[in-house]
């Protein structure tokens, strides 16, 4: 064992009962409406995310095998969205979760860090569907669930992810199974057996990023969450001690047990549901701070993309590893180019559109063009997800820009905006004209709407 | 990271795609007939203890959470032993594995180390019922599976098992995937990509024994084990080389790398289903040698019990931990006392029939008379799972005897009636009169019966 994984300073005694009891406890009055509005926003872009992500091969896969095609179900369970269908609770999280990360466009959150909404809300959605409960049931559940995820990543410290673990997978099924446990009124000790069913199920391995694997390792998180919120409800026997037992999570899991740094600022909501991180552009994540300061300098600057003789951009070493494809020609090229996406973003194409990935914008003769004059330079210094630019026009104006991923958005209009655009290019094409309705009533909706009467049709 | 876990010399490279290979290429003629006779006693004992555990409290409670209690389901599927149910495979697969471990009473591998039976089997029969294959697609799915769990159980070493994790979850998963994968006709590509599905869903840590998590460890490996399978066989993308490369399976999950172990006689049967050991006794695995011993007392010298002075009974020191309740009065106690069940196999009272762990039995006084006159010592120096007794007559004669567990039986034919008898006890009060012809079916039946006409209706 190395020293970094040793046991901190202040001891872990007693840690998932107290994570538990948090759990149980926490009641709808302690939801901020900050929060609340960041819950909201995290419904809208799972469902987006899931109706979009619903068709790719791996998740129709999924689908064929963990429901079996040669079996007709009846009866209410939940609904598998997108793809119009109904299953038990469980592996209607298992298809919607892996579905709604299949596209890598969910939400972040550095303190898992992982994707804590597919995780979750799949988890809670499912349920909530199933037993007739309502929009605030849901929101309560889910920042619940976000909280717990955010103080046991907290707790493993980044050596759980650096050492080989998905934390979307682990950390996440935890908080879901919490989430799961607090929409089913379970007491701390039931929450604390839910969290020990969860770490005995858990699992997943960056090693697979790159595979369709990744997306299910969120889904499993998801099946997970309901399995053992419900089987620890029924009473199922676990410990409920296993974040830090002897050879339990953090033991097995190569976690470095910070305990005062799970417990800090645990129920603030600070770390948790509003620390969230919204992605915008269908593109790798390391494009996504240049894209933004392009954006900046288009919206504040108005620029007219063939009058730039040429633009400096600085990024972190590590984003010339990743996606610095100068000269892309298909689509998926395109998601792993800077140079192409910041022109696409200079120019208004809209990079929240999957479809805007193509082989026609990578041979468009302006975004090629202007793709040529931007010049990627590297920051050793830097390592955090960041981008600064400088836009030089032709007449011999400079536009500076500077865009900070790990900073949650403090203008929740503003979020809500992006997240109805990019809501409205994903789910179109299944809800048509009805696309803005049902965004509105995820978004302003009566907390006492039923679930079922949103997501039934999907 | 600890010398233990450095990799041994001979080179891990390509070990993924080198077992797939295998059991890819695996012909039923490479079955031997012994083989053979051992996946036969594996399937019918693999059925008795899965109609027996199936009304254990945690089985019915992942029952109605995984299936879900308000939905209807029709159609082919596979069969839920022992609860009149169906499902998809994959649910059924994690319901009879967890049934089928729900007792402590099935057969364990010391190359996993674990519970092989209970991981593969049920995930083969789902799959093959399901599919209208055969018994003997089952039989060469089985020994291909347990081949691949040993191998890689040897690859892990001991390190795997000490450091926590629940081999029979995780390894037992992969050999479920293999097992699944021979039986879906899959190429050696395919099939280790089935393995790098299954480390991607695998887990289970010993720090749950003890708690219905235990068994449910086995169920999972076999639902794992059947949508790994599927998976890759529906073109799911996954590593191919994910047992040893980078944080992988090996590196994650606190494997030794022993590639050269591994490799040792693979496909040779000798390490495989030759190698399993089945239990006969209803009763924590610490007592079962000191019971052999006695048995065997029993049946070559007839002994009267009350002609008994005392009973000397050696056994290793870890036993003294875990089950030597010396006065039990309850059936559960009863199973933890070494002297109880000494003096009930001494006595002719069916140590295989878990009816005979009860109050009554604890409280008979000729039971209790004879458990007194056995006194239990301790040999420091043996860790194996070994009894040395030594049965001093009142007339002056000593009888001893000595069991070794961990040697897999030659006389089959003996295993054979073991096994009937062990079944006969535990599937009778489903199969009533039909038990000894539903097991003569399964020992001797044509290879080409369909497996739906043996477990439908189970």
């Amino acid at each position: 064992m190395s020293e970094q994984l040793q046991p901190q300073t202040e001891s872990d005694d007693g840690l998932t009962l107290e994570l538990a009891s948090w759990a149980a406890a926490a009641t709808a009055e302690q939801i901020e409406p900050d929060a609340e509005k960041f819950a909201r926003h995290a419904l809208l872009d799972c469902i987006g995310v899931a109706l979009a992500g619903a068709h790719e091969e791996g998740v129709k896969a999924l689908f064929a095998t963990a429901i079996g095609e040669e079996l007709t179900t009846h009866g209410t369970g939940a609904t598998i969205m997108g793809l119009s269908a109904r299953s038990a609770a469980p592996n209607a999280a298992l298809i919607n979760g892996t579905a709604a990360h299949a596209l890598d466009f969910d939400d972040v959150h550095f303190d898992m860090p992982g994707h804590p909404t597919v995780a979750i809300m799949p988890a809670v959605l499912a349920v909530a569907e199933r037993d007739g409960r309502m929009l605030h049931d849901v929101i309560a559940a889910y920042v619940v669930g976000v909280e717990v995820a955010c103080a046991v990543g907290r707790y493993m410290t980044q050596s759980h992810y650096t050492q080989g673990w998905h934390a979307t997978g682990t950390v996440g099924a935890i908080g879901a199974a919490a989430a799961v446990s607090h929409l089913l009124g379970a007491d701390a000790e039931t929450t604390a057996r839910a969290i020990g069913l969860a770490v005995s199920q858990c699992g997943g391995l960056k090693s697979m990023f790159g595979t369709a694997c990744k997306p299910m390792h969120a889904g499993r998180a998801a099946h997970n969450g309901v399995m053992s919120a419900s089987l620890a409800a029924r009473g199922f026997t676990a410990r409920t001690d296993m974040l830090e037992t002897a050879q339990g999570f953090a033991a097995a899991f190569a976690g470095a047990r910070d305990a005062a740094a799970a417990r800090a600022g645990l129920g603030t909501g600070v770390h948790g549901v509003r620390g969230i991180l919204f992605k915008y552009h269908a593109a790798c994540y390391g494009t996504h701070a240049s894209i933004d300061a392009m954006l900046h300098v288009r919206e504040e600057h108005a620029v007219d993309p063939t009058e730039i003789q040429k633009v400096e951009l600085v990024v972190p070493e590590e984003n010339t590893r990743i996606c610095d494809i100068k000269s892309p020609t298909t689509g998926l090229e395109a998601k792993f180019s800077m140079t192409q996406t910041a022109a696409m973003a200079l120019s208004g194409v809209a990079t929240g559109d999957i479809n805007n990935y193509s082989e026609t914008w990578c041979a468009d003769s302006n975004i090629v063009s202007l793709r040529e004059r931007i010049e990627v330079e590297v920051d050793p210094s830097e390592f955090r997800p960041v981008a600064t630019a400088r836009v030089h026009m032709r007449d011999g104006v400079v536009f500076g820009s500077f865009a900070d991923l790990g900073v949650p958005e403090t203008d929740l209009a503003r979020q809500e905006r992006r997240l109805s655009e990019k809501f409205r290019l994903l789910a179109c094409g299944q809800l048509g004209e009805m696309t803005d309705a049902f965004a509105q009533r995820i978004l302003e909706g009566a907390a006492d709407t039923p679930v079922s009467t949103v997501v039934q049709g999907l």
